[in-house]
């Protein structure tokens, strides 16, 4: 029977992990793939980690998962399949067939951008295609960009990199937006940001960074290419909670609920990063998340 | 007119510059003292920022000023005396006699804890005299330490330190505790824990490290030396509120009422790190807040 069970191996989850063991806890780390980390180490360039600008993501998250490591944190390689609830103890049900024990767990296996699913995307990310502006949008200063999508998000990322970038395409395959209505008022004030209404992108162009995209028209049933060197894609974003969502409340979008100390419904179960509902979700705030959680986990501990 | 105005260059402060510059906002940071950095500065060892394992106070706070100066930050070297909302605008007022306009304020300048005013206390800081047992614990695992204090956060501190220390000796200067009964319930339960109840530190001994404590006993009017390698002191914190308090709500401790989003009463002026209401006050949790902040900070500008 372990202290504490941490599912996902991302900043939340790697972060809890040094705060739980420097805690004292009697904790293991369970991660689906051998190098797993998180969104972090697929990303280029990381500039927003305070203290280490400009830093590659696969270095980062190789840093944070060493710094585990250097606490003695234990990582079990297994897919959790189910959680149960059954007070005192929380089981662990995973692919393998193993199930494991706990006092308590830390679910953080974080979420994932939707894809496109258009040529050029895989090949092309980090290399001009970004799932976040305010992660990536610096690096695209002066320059000529465009944004996919039409809810909150896309034009958020609109507007937001309409104040940096030289000129910024919005891409949106309907004639109308979905976004807030002071959002799209916001947009629509920003003078180089152009609209291109009913068009999806068939492919992201370019060799080793991102020339431009080429859209479909749907009403003109034709193509045409867009020069810009980068491509904010923002179509929602896939929380990983398939196997938690039988046993913990979630919210219409499939977020764990969950406030700033990362306690969920269920009494010892927490979320933390970016699977639990939150303003934020960048690195940053997972990591704290995962002192948040440790903290929550010993008060529960010193509750029972 | 600045778009945004950071007062306080500790994390929360330099995080928020970071994000805020790398989202195009016209920002400066106002800072005390010529290398300011919040309490980081002064740590001897921090082992818990995820990425730089058992780094040195004062090289993770050069590092997290560089990070800012690299982003374009702007420094301004000022005691603030006052804040002012006047709605579109607000005016921080400083000793020097100028005063500065934004559109939008963070306020970051942290907390202090209290100290205990006694002799090695200064000179043995962060050589085994802390003031943060989540912190610091973990350097004294298997070694004798002592707290000094009475309320929630010294039989937090005892608990949490019995875990990993050999024996715990809880100082309290009246013969009762006022931390919540479910804890003191905890605390009488550890083993290793000896509470030297109506006992004042009278000083802190040891000459490069602290080598024990004299303890003055109220009732019996006598002295008697005690051997321990730490000292943590769980007295209280002063949030640095002096200069807001007149503007924006505080809680009945000083600490400035606002949630993970940062939001206080005044439209457009927000709270960072330890000077805000929040459930765990650590490097991690005010890098997270500069990075909310900001993000509030630009929905409040798109808003306006």
């Amino acid at each position: 029977m372990y202290d504490l069970l941490i599912i996902g191996a991302g900043p939340a989850g790697l972060s809890a992990a040094v705060y739980g063991r420097r805690a004292g806890l009697n904790l293991a780390v369970i991660e689906q793939t051998p190098m797993s980390g998180g969104q972090v180490l697929n990303t280029y360039e990381v500039d927003n980690y305070l203290g280490m600008p400009g830093i590659n993501g696969f270095d980062l998250g190789t840093k944070f998962r060493e710094h585990a490591q250097k606490m003695g944190a234990v990582f079990l390689r297994e897919k959790v399949t189910a959680i149960h609830d059954q007070g005192q103890s929380k089981t662990v049900e995973t692919a393998s067939g193993t199930a494991y024990e706990a006092k308590s767990l830390i679910l953080a296996t974080g979420a994932e951008h939707a894809l496109l699913q258009v040529p050029g995307e895989q090949e092309l990310k980090g290399r001009g295609v970004s799932y976040c502006a305010t992660c990536d949008g610096a690096f695209f200063r002066g320059r000529d960009v465009a944004v996919v999508g039409g809810g909150d998000v896309a034009v958020e990322d609109a507007v937001y990199l309409s104040r940096m970038c030289r000129k910024v395409y919005l891409i949106h395959r309907r004639d109308s937006l979905r976004a807030a209505k002071i959002l799209q008022d916001k947009l629509f004030a920003c003078e180089n940001v152009e609209i291109c209404w009913n068009c999806t992108v068939s492919k992201i162009n370019g060799d080793d960074l991102v020339e431009g995209v080429t859209l479909y028209h749907k009403q003109e049933k034709q193509e045409k290419d867009l020069a810009v060197e980068g491509v904010f894609i923002a179509v929602g974003m896939h929380p990983g909670t398939e196997a938690f969502a039988a046993a913990a409340a979630c919210d219409e979008k499939g977020y764990l609920i969950a406030g700033e100390d990362c306690a969920t419904n269920l009494p010892g179960v927490f979320a933390a990063g970016d699977i639990r509902t939150k303003p934020l979700r960048q690195i940053v705030t997972a990591v704290a998340d995962g002192a948040c959680a440790v903290t929550s986990v010993e008060q529960y501990l010193t509750g029972m």
